[in-house]
This record gives C-alpha cells, sequence and structure tokens, in this order.
C-alpha cells in the first residue's frame, strides 16, 4: 500500500514545468511515501480501535473522531466536519438461520448474515419452504410458484472472469433487486449466495435496495459452502424448509458527518482537487479494504505533500465520506453543498476499490480527451501505473461530476482494471 | 494464482492462426484455469505435507515424489526422475546467538538463521567483539580493525526502490559476499541484516558464496527488529560481545534430481518447450511463495492443456528443478544432457519470482526482437498483462541459453517488474 497512495498524491498538484522537473518530482514523493509512510499504522487504528463503523452506529462517531485526529496529525491547514442526515439500520441481535429436509429431523444451520437495508423476520423468525431459482430467467419462469416461499437464489458468481471486480457487479444485481423481484411474485423471504468468487463460509453482506411499491421481504446472504449443501438439496428436488430469523430495523435518520481536511492552495485557494474514501464501512468486520484503504489513501496525499514541504496551487480537499454503503448520503451532501455555495471543483478522485495492487485510473473522460493523459504514462510507468481508462469515478465522487461536471477518477487497482 | 498459471501456458502452444482463433483458444483456457485450477490445492499439499525441501534433506525426497505423482495426475504422458548430485548443506540443531554489553550483565537474545552454506561454529560457539560496518565501502575504511571480530552489517534494504526484487538483488551482495570479505581482512564471523524490505523480527536466510581463497567463516541473518537494537547499541559507540552458535555443515554431496513431466508434441515431438520452477526450498519454511508456486504454475500449464484436450505440437516439458537454492546443480544438469543429447529446445520459461499478480515477462531477446512481441499484447491485456521487457530468463533455465542459444524468459509478477 505504501506504493500506492503517492499516486493518489500524483494528481493533486498542477505544475506547468517540464516532464524531466515532474519526474524529479515524483521520484520525491514517492521516496517520502515509501520510507515514511503513515498510511498502514492509520488503517491499524481504524481497523482495530474503531472496526465496523456504519451510519448511525456507535462505530461511526468514533470514526469521524478518528477522521479528524488523523488529518490533523497529518498536517491539515483546517479540519472540519460537514453534516448529513444518514439512514440508521441496525442488524439487531440473534440473526438465524437453518433448515431441515422433509423426512428428516436435524436442524441444518446456515451461516447468514442479512443484506443491509434488509427488513427482519420480528424476533419469533419464520418457517417457510424453500424454492430453488437459479436465475432471473429462472424466476420469471417460476413466478406462479414463488407465493408464500422463501426463495434461494443459485446466484453463481461468475469466476471465469479475470476482472473479479466485473462478476462483483454482475452477481450483486441478485442482492440489490432480488429481494423485490422475488416479492412482487408473493415470496416471503430471499437467501443469496454471498457475492464473492471466495471458497469459504463466511457470509458477505452489502446493501439490497427495495422496490418501495412492493412489499419489503427479508432477506440475507449465505455463506458459500453452506449455499451450496442446501441449493444442492433443492436440485435434487428435496423438500426444504427454512428457518430464518433477524432483527433487522431501520430507524429514523442520525446525523452524520463527511470529515474533511484541507490543504490551502497558493494560487486557487478558491478552486479545490477533491481526494477520497469512505469512512463507512459493514458492522460485521473491520473494513480493512472497503474503505479503510480508501481513507488512508486519501490521508496520505495530504500528509506526504505537506511533509515535503510543498503548497499545491488548488486546494486539496481531503474527504473522508459518510454512509456510502448503504445510502451515499455524504458524496450527494458533499456535491450539494458545493454547488450550494458556486464552488469551482477542478478535479475529484477517489479509492474504493480496495488496497490491491495498482494499476491505473478509470476517468469520467471520453477515450480522445483521455487520450491526452498519455502524455503521463512515462510519469507513472516506473511505478507499475499505465492504464487510463475510460469510465466514472467511484460513487462518492460521481455527484460532483453529475451536478458540476467536475472531471472525476477512481484508482483501479489489480482485480478492477487490468 | 489461478489467473496467473494460464499466462505460462499461453506461450506452450505454437500456432499459426490468426489472432482470433488465439484469442478464443487463449479465453477457453483461461477459462479452464480460472473455473478448475488444481494450483492452489497442489501448493497446500507440498507446503503443507512436504513443507522444507532443501537439497539433500529428506524433504528433498518427499517433495520428489510429489511432484511425480502430480504431474501424473495432471495427465502427463511420462513422467521420470533426471538424476543430480545436489550440495547437502544441514543447518544442525540449536542454532543460537545473543550479545552483551559492556558494563551489563544482561544476555540480549538475537533471532537468528545461518546463511545457507554457511560454516558452523561448533557447539560451543564463539564469543567475538562486535564491529559495526555500514558497507563495503566501510568495510575497506574499517580492514585495519576487523581481525578477531565478528562484523555486523548494517546493509540496510532500500525500501524507496518501488521494484522490491531490485532493492532484493542489490542488498543480497552482503549475503552472498559479505562473508568472504570480512574475512579478508581477519574476521571471524559475520551478522548480516535479513535480505528484507520488512519491518518483522522474522530471520530470512538464503546462500552465501564463499570465496574459497578465504577462510570461511560462519555467518548468520538477523531479524531486523533484533539487528535494529544491535546496531543502535552499536552506533551509540557500545562495546558489544556477541555469542554465536551454528552447528551448521556441509556433508559429502546427495543423489537429488530434477522432475520431469512431458506432453508429447504432435507436429515436433523432439522438439521442446520447456517450463518450469524450482522444487527446493529452505528449510525452516514451507517454500509457498519460493518456489512452490512455480512449481504449480508449471504443471498447471500441463494439467490445463490436457484437460482441454490440446496437444501441442512441440513437446512441453514441466521440470521441477532440484537445487536452485544453493548450487544450481538442477538447472545446470538440465541443461548439460540437453546439449550432450543434441536435444533442440526451443523455448524455456521459468517462474520464480512468487506468486503475486502478473504483470509481465523478462525475454532473453535484445529490444529490437522483442518488439516483435508486442503483437501479443492484445492477446495478452484483457487477462492484466502488458510487459514484455528483455532481459534474461530465470536462474534454472538460463543454461539453456548459455549452452543452446535457446530463448528463455520469466514470469514477472509485481514487485519483479511493472
Amino acid at each position: 500500500m505504501r506504493r500506492f497512495v503517492w499516486l493518489l498524491a500524483v494528481f493533486c498538484f498542477t505544475r506547468a514545468a517540464a516532464q524531466t522537473e515532474d519526474s524529479l518530482f515524483i521520484k520525491q514523493l514517492s521516496e517520502e511515501i515509501l520510507l515514511r509512510s503513515t498510511a498502514y499504522e492509520n488503517l491499524r487504528v481504524l481497523c482495530k480501535t474503531v472496526g465496523g463503523r456504519l451510519a448511525g452506529s456507535t462505530g461511526m462517531g468514533k470514526a469521524e473522531a478518528w477522521g479528524q485526529q488523523t488529518l490533523s496529525k497529518a498536517g491539515a491547514n483546517k479540519v472540519w466536519l460537514q453534516e448529513c442526515r444518514v439512514p440508521h439500520w441496525e442488524r439487531g441481535k440473534n440473526e438465524a438461520a437453518w433448515y431441515t429436509v422433509k423426512g428428516g429431523s436435524a436442524k441444518i444451520k446456515l451461516n447468514i448474515l442479512a443484506l443491509g437495508n434488509s427488513v427482519g423476520t420480528g424476533p419469533a423468525g419464520v418457517t417457510l419452504p424453500a424454492i430453488l431459482v437459479n436465475d432471473f430467467s429462472d424466476l420469471e419462469a417460476k413466478k406462479d410458484q414463488l407465493k408464500g416461499k422463501l426463495v434461494v437464489y443459485n446466484n453463481v458468481f461468475d469466476n471465469s472472469l479475470p476482472e473479479t471486480f466485473m462478476a462483483y457487479g454482475i452477481d450483486g444485481a441478485y442482492r440489490r433487486s432480488g429481494p423485490s423481484r422475488a416479492a412482487k411474485y408473493g415470496a416471503k423471504a430471499v437467501l443469496i449466495r454471498s457475492i464473492s468468487g471466495s471458497t469459504d463460509n463466511y457470509p458477505h453482506t452489502g446493501s439490497t435496495s427495495y422496490d418501495t411499491s412492493l412489499p419489503k421481504i427479508p432477506a440475507a446472504a449465505m455463506g458459500l459452502q453452506d449455499a451450496d449443501k442446501l441449493i444442492a438439496l433443492l436440485k435434487a428436488g428435496k423438500e426444504v424448509s427454512v428457518f430464518y430469523r433477524s432483527n433487522a430495523e431501520t430507524l429514523p435518520d442520525a446525523v452524520g458527518h463527511n470529515v474533511i481536511g484541507e490543504l490551502t492552495g497558493s494560487a486557487f485557494p478558491d478552486q479545490y482537487i477533491t481526494v477520497g474514501g469512505h469512512l463507512d464501512s459493514w458492522d460485521p468486520a473491520e473494513g480493512a479494504h472497503d474503505d479503510g484503504t480508501g481513507c488512508v489513501h486519501a490521508i496520505e496525499v495530504l500528509r506526504a505533500l505537506k511533509a515535503m514541504g510543498y503548497t499545491p496551487r488548488h486546494t486539496i480537499r481531503v474527504v473522508l465520506f459518510a454512509n456510502e454503503e448503504n445510502g451515499l448520503r455524504g458524496g450527494r451532501k458533499y456535491a450539494e453543498e458545493a454547488k450550494a455555495k458556486g464552488e469551482k471543483h477542478v478535479f475529484a478522485l477517489e479509492s474504493d476499490a480496495g488496497g490491491f495492487t495498482p494499476r491505473g485510473f478509470s476517468v469520467s473522460l471520453p477515450p480522445a480527451k483521455l487520450a491526452k493523459w498519455d502524455a503521463w504514462v512515462p510519469l507513472l510507468e516506473p511505478y507499475g501505473v499505465y492504464r487510463f481508462v475510460s469510465g466514472g469515478g467511484g460513487a462518492d465522487v460521481n455527484p460532483l461530476n453529475v451536478s458540476l461536471g467536475t472531471a472525476v477518477a477512481e484508482l483501479m487497482p489489480d482485480g478492477a482494471l487490468f
């Protein structure tokens, strides 16, 4: 990760100087970060002392405090909180699932995690007959058989795709819209396979998105080993009854904050370059890759430039966005306020694809315009980064692009881009 | 790693067909490996049931048996052992080191590992005054002060280099020649910092290479945290006395083997493409990256092509080389026998740079010739590999290049090449 963080920094200074001068500056920046980076230590503290930090949770407040302290220590000229309302979903206690097969007495446990934003079942849980649905086509084919059932989606992650993020995006449709699509035909609950190419049994969660015109039904992800066993039984035609209990609930919106630190520009202090990651993370784990790394990447940009004694011409804002995971309220708030205040945002860069080997950047420019960036490739090649692809920024900076037309980009590590 | 192994496979078929056809073939090959690879499982078995497998050890024999079985299971048309004499160095038991500071009574323990091929101290150990030597220039400056001393090299790993392998190569000079260079001026033992950019305290070993015209003196690597503490004391001018004990010894040469599996060619069965890694590994650990991954990469090439029902035009030989770590006898034997038999070797590819994200290949062709390979880049780009650099193959295939002029190459993962 030491090697990553400077990549973000590279984009945060604007110089009219020759490539040789740029090349030397980048070398100094690289050395500052490779030798004296605080990114790993910052990530350790965030993961181990704050841990899960979903919007509205106590972890959220702790993470905001961590962000303010860490940005101040990194040398920000000023640090502040930008308030925004965030959804407050809680998993609740005693989440559980098991199933029985007709003719057998054993209760077979399922490792599950309720999907974010899911409604619960209530403390008594529900016991429902399971029906296997292979994919959305199969859902349509079986639409008359779903009433009162628990739909088990056999959404197999496509491990044949070399770009894991592509498979994640495709499979993710079952998490996002699978519950409502099943509810449309009268299903009472949904289990999906974890959106993951792994072979372990740890369930992976993420948000579901209900169609508000349909009944909201409880939904959870299963660990892949448990999913394989359950689905094999259903494929073999066994009658399976599933018990599922979740005390998940959505409470009234809470008050959250984007945490912002600024390195004030010398020539254009009121023109902004934003670099950020999101501060929130799912509740059961520590959120190292998603998106602790993005936060420490962004903070390191500021720290390294400051440590080098470099004052940027434009103001650099490090933004640790609130609530990316289940609402995007932080990213939207940042763009709304920028628009309301008439701020000029010249560029925004996000890191939310994990702390893996860097490959390049996805940029919100058409290929013809992006081709000009190829002039930078020789500057970046010595550090292992040589791909600019035309695409979007990440979820938190895209609102700036939509509202203000700001060019936005996202760091693409291995797995996201080749 | 699933994504890697096909990269090797790509080089192991020769087709005159159009790029479209090649592209489809590569896609099939990629899917075969991404969906049905045995590489991780093979690596698990090698690491967990064989473990360390240095030349001459009992692990070596187990690893050879594993290699034969695994190649047969992968579908090799024939599998055989190619005998070679290998050095038989043993670490011995009760390796230990500690130091005392003048005026203090505490014995401060050092985490150490004798360097491969090092002589021992004998069971009684040695107690010697330590002298700090910052680098080889400093060694020359202090040459009159080294007699009877234990030299502590302060060979700091250069973490400012983005390509870790480059830093490893530079720092490695202290491990390879540091002991003999100190012995030249009368030093009696040597401790080096582990050749590693890590911050942990696990010592890292590797071979030293004695100048046979000079006395062989015992040498070991220190864990970096312990090294930092000891060196800080020496820098502060403290008088430090080091106890070091090693029962390392070199026994008479043993009989080892290259393990070879063949997929016989249809058009040119007596013309060979070699793909390999080395089967031996250092004794204290399991040798996953160095070089279990190279072995399972190479085996997977054969397995995947066979599973696809593809018969190559040239014979593909998977070679699990003996004794790369402390002798290179396997690689040399393979080239010697090839030359003696007048075999035609058209290409050889090695994987010995670890199981990291693939980046490209280093090839023993001058840049002008290598430029022709750029025609392959569009075929490989969808899989994240787009760099061919002019360089050498790895240590085990280079003898083929030297003896027969065979073009050789090495897989370059992240850290070795950008």
